[in-house]
């Protein structure tokens, strides 16, 4: 080894040490140099088709992997991306955003270069990190070699530990700048903060009194669980107390869904919900919650603080009185405790559940149409374990509330953001992490086609990269959730009728074989037995691509009762 | 007419005012209900695949029409956009990009809704805009109706003024406040500011004076003339003086190209080029300059001020001294002076002209491989008054510098932000400003494989709304203009091979001939003879899209030698 490296050696190094496999991004002249250090770095580089995609598929490798990398060029690469950026930020998917910048002296003189808005002033080089300044929870900039080491070290801890993007600019004059190689000796630090001892036995005394004494108790798994990486804790909670546990839409693929005690989503409209159970309850855990209005139904969902056990980021309330420990280590000292603790006795209340609601489900006419309320339902025999499911905003995402999932499948929908089009490129992302770590499992999307259109051009990296896909395009001719909040038949919310099976063709699926594709247009459920029965479907390899032909104004009864509520409420 | 009327229709109808024909955008639940007040303001809604792509078309059309108009959803549809308004600012296109927002007391009291960060911080309602604070030249809230129609008006004041993007937030609970119908009775106030008479000679005495005594005079017009809405004056100026004319890159499509002053582009590299007249010029009248690193040869053509009569937005600036004149009036009363004044002599100096060069350009064998050098002077011959053509970043933007147009040609061309995408939505905003305008032009796009690739989705709304378009992409196999600068043969500057001819097809083109699609893969000039000869192809209507197979690494010989300078410069 040699006594210094590239300094650009060092970061792509570093990100491997955290667990990278791949960098997403789009190359521009003051990043092309950089490129040259992804590959020898043990990373691989995936070319998306435009910055907002790289954004989304990176976050989407990212939610999997437990980190992603973007890389941009400066101004109008990472001006492209910041959307995505803000996603990232908002539903916490730790991602490094790495922006290629001009030369210093440049910046410094505030020459007038390409991709700047030309002001001749110096600001043109801060003014874009100053926007992401905002969404982002670490940011440096590279200007120091002597100092850049350690400034890349600490994006990445900030990334990974806080689960949230970070911002990184490298001047192209920095990126062969030597640092000592002796830096990488010295283990990249990503172990969280640990609690003190005292104070957390404090609090898990007080916590394991409240559940052993609880009589309608209640366990409420949100997105949060996994962001903060408690989602082995929050199953054994659920497992050990036999609690009454649900999720929150945004939560849904955390919780074991085959518990007996597991009871869905907790929502205050649809069918079989348990509003009063939880409003009378006595002690509600409340594992990594997300308030939104569209995770809380509109905020009618928020448990009463004052009867909660609330595992946060960086602390635990419990009946309103604040504790600041991290959840983690408190979590796993409460089921230590709980191995020798006796619950009191407490009627096990009564409460839906969807498994066996499944189950009652009529079966469908093979030439019937298909209908929202019960495809989704249906789509539950499909899952296996292993498999990481998409369901982007729209009638899709709110459809996939009513899956029922085997063990160990994955869910990603946005319960923040809802940026329509993240999903598709966000799919590339996930079907490359799923590769990079060797699982078996099925990466499967469900997209509109109002959404499917904003992003499309990425399946062609899927098809590049020949990822494993399979891909749900509810064709519904429009914005359909949208017609049903306004203008049902306004000209707004119609899209142009493409023709979406089409697509890996269009995109360059090779015609010979090498790369299977599969391609089906669904009007019946007949004709969807029929394409999911197929071996091949299931299994692929490849892209298998269903265009799922519905109603334009069709959706589940849940989200229907739910736009009514939007639509009658104040906020 | 009713006493009031909502704010919507005031704000619509003072941009039908403004001369706006038609809005871009895309809709989401905070601007649904603005939607409405679009038709009814005698404005046509162009839903675009994505709110970039939005951003692209609106510019585009600005561009061309004097005005753009822009709405997005809050959150994730403006940051969707940003890159493009970015663009607008640095380019000065004149947009005016509406968001929809929250509630007005939503926002105040920071609830946590979808589409913010949910930090539930009243901040999660500024930080957007504080974003476009940077990159807009005027900002507003509508929050109070009774100031409201003033803020509108300011607003689009300024964006047509400046002839930059402006920035307004509309809540959803201010859509339908009502304002009086008497606001509309005040015509919208868009006459420029005007001179101080007095000044004004002065000025005027001095320049004419400058004038008739130069003997080695030159003129420059650059992109900026455009936008200070001196096209006329410049060409007038050409025309009365006599005086050898050049235009920038940036300013190309502005000079009338068939005056035998005009000398096509003033570079330092490339074929002809004449920095030493220019550099001993006793004059140079610099109209509109745009000083970017691409614009003026990395810097090595900005002319010496110690002897340039300078034109820019807000001022004149004479020899190096400034003078707060603004523009047009100071040409207007120059060239009125320049009637009754005799030029002293001067020696008409021995200058390239483009438009002889091109005569001598030798034929092209009908078999041979189409190369980049001789292909845009060729296309020069298929250009035609009216016509309006736009060069995407990459080799096509370069290579565009040869055309010899015609007068009366439009060139659209990046000079500043070179992002690459934006020309595909751009085009649709041009070919529909030309189509509200009433004009025969053609709208005529080159753009290269991996630009399409990023706004590929664009051409259904070109389909969508029935546009005539002509379409070259150069398929020359990934991002060649990179290539020539780092990484010839790097992975990273690969893209995916489309099946590109199935565009039309797979965006949606009707297939009962009431949309004309033609479509063909070009290899050779007499290929591309054959393409170009059919009347069809040259008069429309419909969509015409044309593969044009470059080699890998071909390029003008002009851009090479432009980029072995940016390489061996240190900035
Ligand atoms: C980037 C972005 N732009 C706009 C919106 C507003 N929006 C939310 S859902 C939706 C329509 C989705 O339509 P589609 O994907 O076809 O799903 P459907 O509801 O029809 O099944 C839109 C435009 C958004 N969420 N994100
Ligand atoms: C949004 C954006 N991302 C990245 C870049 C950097 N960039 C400049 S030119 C170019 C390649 C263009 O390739 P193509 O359109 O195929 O044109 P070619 O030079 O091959 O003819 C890229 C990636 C950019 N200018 N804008």
């Amino acid at each position: 080894m040699s006594a210094t490296m590239h300094l650009a050696e060092y970061l792509f190094r570093r990100l491997h040490e955290a667990g990278l496999q791949a960098v997403h991004g789009v190359p521009g002249d003051y990043n092309l140099l950089m490129m040259d250090y992804i590959v020898p770095a043990g990373l691989e580089w995936v070319g998306n088709c435009n910055e907002l995609n790289a954004g989304y598929a990176a976050d989407g490798y990212a939610r999997v992997k437990g980190i992603g990398a973007l890389i941009t060029t400066f101004g109008v690469g990472e001006l492209s991306a910041i959307n995505a950026v803000a996603g990232s930020y908002a539903e916490m998917a730790p991602v490094i955003h790495i922006v290629g910048t001009p030369k210093r002296a440049m910046q410094t003189r505030g020459v007038k270069l390409h991709h700047s808005v030309c002001s001749g002033k110096p600001s043109d080089f801060t003014m874009f990190a100053e926007m992401y300044s905002k969404i982002t929870v670490a940011q440096e900039n590279l200007w120091d070699a002597s100092l850049a080491p350690d400034q890349i070290d600490r994006v990445i801890r900030q990334c990974v530990l806080q689960s949230r993007p970070v911002y990184l600019q490298v001047p192209a004059d920095m990126i062969q700048e030597h640092v000592p190689a002796s830096a990488l000796a010295r283990p990249l630090d990503l172990t969280p903060l640990s609690n003190d001892p005292e104070r957390e036995q404090k609090v898990c005394d007080i916590i394991v009194e409240r559940i052993s004494n609880a009589r309608r108790p209640f366990i409420l798994i949100d997105a949060g669980t996994s962001r903060y990486g408690l989602v082995s804790e929050a199953n054994e909670l659920a497992k050990t107390t036999g609690f009454p546990t649900a999720t929150t839409p945004f939560g849904k693929g955390i919780a074991d869904e085959t518990l007996s005690n597991f009871h869905g989503i907790y929502a205050s409209v649809g069918e079989g919900t348990y509003v009063p159970y939880v409003e009378s309850s006595d002690l509600i855990i409340n594992i990594g919650p997300v308030h939104s209005n569209v995770n809380t139904s509109l905020f009618t969902t928020i448990p009463n603080p004052a009867v909660s056990i609330v595992f946060d980021q960086t602390s635990v309330t419990i009946d309103g009185k604040v504790w600041n420990v991290f959840p983690k280590g408190t979590l796993k000292r409460v089921l230590h405790l709980l191995n020798d603790t006796m619950l009191s006795f407490w009627p096990y209340p009564q409460l839906p559940c969807p498994r066996a609601a499944l189950k009652r489900l009529p079966p469908a006419p093979s030439t019937g149409g298909l209908t929202q309320d019960t495809f989704f339902k249906r789509m539950s025999h499909f899952f296996q374990p292993g498999d990481i499911v998409l369901t982007e905003t729209g009638t899709a995402s709110n459809g996939g509330r009513d899956f029922v999932f085997p063990p160990n499948v994955g869910l990603i929908n946005s319960g923040v953001w809802l940026s329509i089009g993240y999903m598709l490129g966000a799919a590339q992302g996930v079907a490359l992490a799923q590769r990079n770590m060797g699982s078996q499992g099925r990466t499967i999307l469900f997209i509109g086609d109002g959404s499917f259109q904003v992003t499309a051009q990425e399946l062609s990296t899927v098809i590049r990269k020949r990822l494993g896909a399979i891909i749900f395009v509810i064709n519904n001719d429009g914005y359909t959730i949208e017609r049903l909040i306004h203008g049902m038949d306004a000209e707004y919310n119609d899209i142009a009728m493409w023709r979406y099976l089409d697509s890996p063709s269009y995109f360059g699926a090779p015609g010979d074989g090498s790369y299977p594709v599969f391609t089906a247009r669904v009007t019946t459920w007949g004709e969807l037995d029929g394409v999911l029965a197929r071996e091949s479907f299931q299994h692929g390899p490849g892209l298998r691509m269903v265009e799922l032909m519905m109603g334009v104004s069709d959706c589940t009864d849940t989200l229907r009762l739910f736009l009514q509520m939007y639509a009658s409420r104040k906020e």
